[in-house]
């Protein structure tokens, strides 16, 4: 098979030149195209150079329309908007759709399902294989266990982080909400601060720590009578998940049109 | 249903005294006996006593035969010599046998597994819902991940504790293994000390750590490329392991003979 | 020397208990008296039975005027309005006053500190040796480094407790703010949810976790450029703090009228 | 003043590279030579694009003597035989000599301290703020807690690791070694496994873990009735060992001749 040729949107960013680094070292993939938010200063500058690699030819361009028409898929880690704007034109080209972007809203994601009906998508909060798999345990073992053990949900992340919990936090929570058959939403105890009075039964608590340069560190614990269960995730770098969204283009090329989850491209369904 | 008649052995150690407690504290359970070892200086002491509860009349005494006259189970936490000798009274007078015996060699298991054609045991290196859950789970996780992930175990313990890993510790190691396919004898990596050369693939890693008052701590860490998923359990009380131990004993109750596990007794079979 | 005649408040309480417990095993000290709420039902019952002691024949009184009249010190971990009720006849009787009491406020303290040109009290957030050596290993940090390392603070703490965070992790909190010469009042950040923004430079965070039967675990990381440093205490069991209290209340024994703390105590003042 | 001019020993290896990286990065220093072993392959290749940078014309060298003509300062993380080699040379032509080599033995360490009096050497285990950092607070607590609290050390490194426990564990054991006033090769506790017996008061517990790709974590345990101090360290990437070592070479310039260690360099010998 001809290698897979893809388009990373946000080139210019720090995911995107992590993903142009990650497709210069994965054997079957090519980059196609570097895709950038018109009026960037990085238009026209060389993708592989602003990922610390020699110069590759592929100029950063704000065009997806005239870069599609030779790709095969489009990874996308950018913002809402963007990624909003990338759909409709990924679906007509035919381009298999990574989207890693965080911070989609309820009708953000029906736009994103939208097109599903004749394109493939590929959506996660997260897009390592550790995190997939931490929230399929977490999923087991809230089925296994009564609300006599309380759930809890703490992270850790760089200082420069805008938003609390993590959206990794959240893909966790809702395993364990999912596991326990009850509603998230309705259930969580978040930013606890003051008079609290004491733990309802049954919530699932979060908490977010914030500093220095932490990639990213996730624990569900469930705290029973007299023992604890800690479930933790430790990411050392980025590249993981640059690693994650190029596995995922390789596995959804040829699918049928759908919505999937990295739980798909990662056989953890049946876990 | 009348209330289940159980025998404490070892009934004057710490986890006698902390099964005889509760005892008293848990609906459908009474005491029957409490066994000692022939020549121990507490033979003819009042259990509730020694355990910290007022007197209830059961005295200690070192004749299996005749204490289990009038019982339905027996809780053995002692010796694998004490235990050994308890297997064929046990099975001779139809008790449950509850084993939590630790240090039991290859031909204890063959003695205690000889009586299950007509007897019912129990048998299991630690008794928690926990310890028990967390086995299951990295099972799971062994069968899911290749050896791309290393897998190292590692325990805390207090200062008493006279052998290392722990018992718990192996027991996590053999679900280890089994997920992985492997032979963990052939496989463990233990007491690494000097010039140890590179990690050898595939190899399930054990460390030790001793001091204070530790309850129990265990973490089964999966170490890939740039992330580690580790998975932990805290006993905060050795109480956790005798109610483990009558919940056990009620749930085999009636079963047909056999040889079962706390896999069986807390449904983890088709985790 | 005499045996330290110790008046334990709030008797009939868990601390209380626990209290009453440490007393009787701790050589140099007798239980001279039993204080409880007026109107408690426990009122006229005796101490050592109620911590599951030999009756000792100290029963629980709601008149501290009398009780004091032949006594050393008294421990009091229980209520605000409690406390500042028992500050003004311990310094008139002549007591060494230990106040473990949490959740007293600035006019509390100013009544607390009121008495004590005349009187020996010693107060402290956590009366266990190893929060309070772990405070002066805090503010040493925070002495040494500087913004480029920010400072969080997590907790964990059994399901019961009412507010967040703990009384001790402000106590580290403020450990840390003096180190760094800074009003913690006006740079912490709690109960992150939501829309926060990047990390404030040089902020102390701080965040809770309630679950299960945790009897208290504390963090205190300091997250810099590629490294962290997370300072840890762990705690077992609550006969710690009872421990810590009788230990202050013979240290306290004899010294000149003053306001003291664990610090004190534990001479870590120049650590 | 005029820029530093530094000698990178090693430099086509990992940390070698790492070294060239932060070099460039590093306001008032200047790459002034690259030095590798007789026989390597890349002598003759240029530096800054082993290094992932654009070339810099500094091609790699076997010949210290010729190299050290015009420089001020040799930057050494090779192995004990070249850094033997490499002592007499720097001190002869007036260099700084950092020494971050790893496992150096008595009679290495003897060679580098015969040429302290002309010389100026800074050697440590580990260069790292952080972890010097906690070797002076590991000092402190030891010399604050008597021997009812027993000193755990356990790390975790990558897979490629060769030797156990690492040289900053051995760092550790000599920071708390020196605060109890033990002698550490006595009183050490390696490598557990099989019947140890009960763990002997005093003594300094070792562990290693080995997995996946981690830098470098630490943490020091004090373990005491009913509670824990845990002192930790994580190390992100070793970027940072890079930066300290650049970080020792500027201040040591100009300095008295004499043997320091990153205790006098990061001003941590009160804390």
């Amino acid at each position: 098979m001809a290698d897979m040729r893809l388009i990373v949107a946000g080139a210019g960013g720090r995911m995107g030149r992590a993903l142009v680094r990650v497709i210069s070292e994965t054997p079957g993939t090519v980059l196609a195209g570097a895709l950038e938010a018109p009026g960037s200063e990085l238009l026209g500058k060389d993708a592989g150079v602003l990922a610390g690699l020699p110069a590759n030819g592929v100029m950063l361009s704000a065009d997806l329309w005239t870069l599609s028409a030779n790709a095969d898929g489009i990874l996308d880690f950018t913002v809402p908007a963007a990624t909003i704007a990338n759909v409709a034109i990924a679906a007509e080209r035919g381009l298999v759709h990574i989207v890693g972007t965080t911070g989609l809203s309820v009708s953000d994601m029906a736009v994103i399902k939208s097109v599903t009906s004749r394109a493939v998508v590929v959506q996660s909060g997260n897009m390592s294989l550790g995190i997939n798999l931490l929230a399929a345990l977490v999923k087991r073992v809230a089925q296994s266990l009564d609300e006599s053990f309380d759930i809890e949900i703490v992270e850790m992340h760089h200082k420069a982080k805008i938003d609390a919990p993590s959206g990794t936090a959240f893909l966790l929570g809702e395993a364990a909400a999912a596991g326990r058959g009850i509603d998230l939403h309705a259930r969580s105890a978040r930013g606890r601060d003051g008079h609290t009075g004491a733990r309802r039964p049954g919530d699932i608590g979060f908490a977010a720590l914030r500093g220095g340069t932490v990639t990213g560190d996730h624990s569900v614990i469930f705290a029973g009578p007299m023992e604890r269960i800690e479930l933790t995730h430790r990411a050392e770098d980025r590249t993981m998940f640059a690693q994650g969204a190029v596995k995922a283009a390789l596995w959804a090329r040829g699918k049928a049109p759908g919505f999937y989850t990295m739980t798909d491209v990662l056989g953890l369904a049946d876990f």
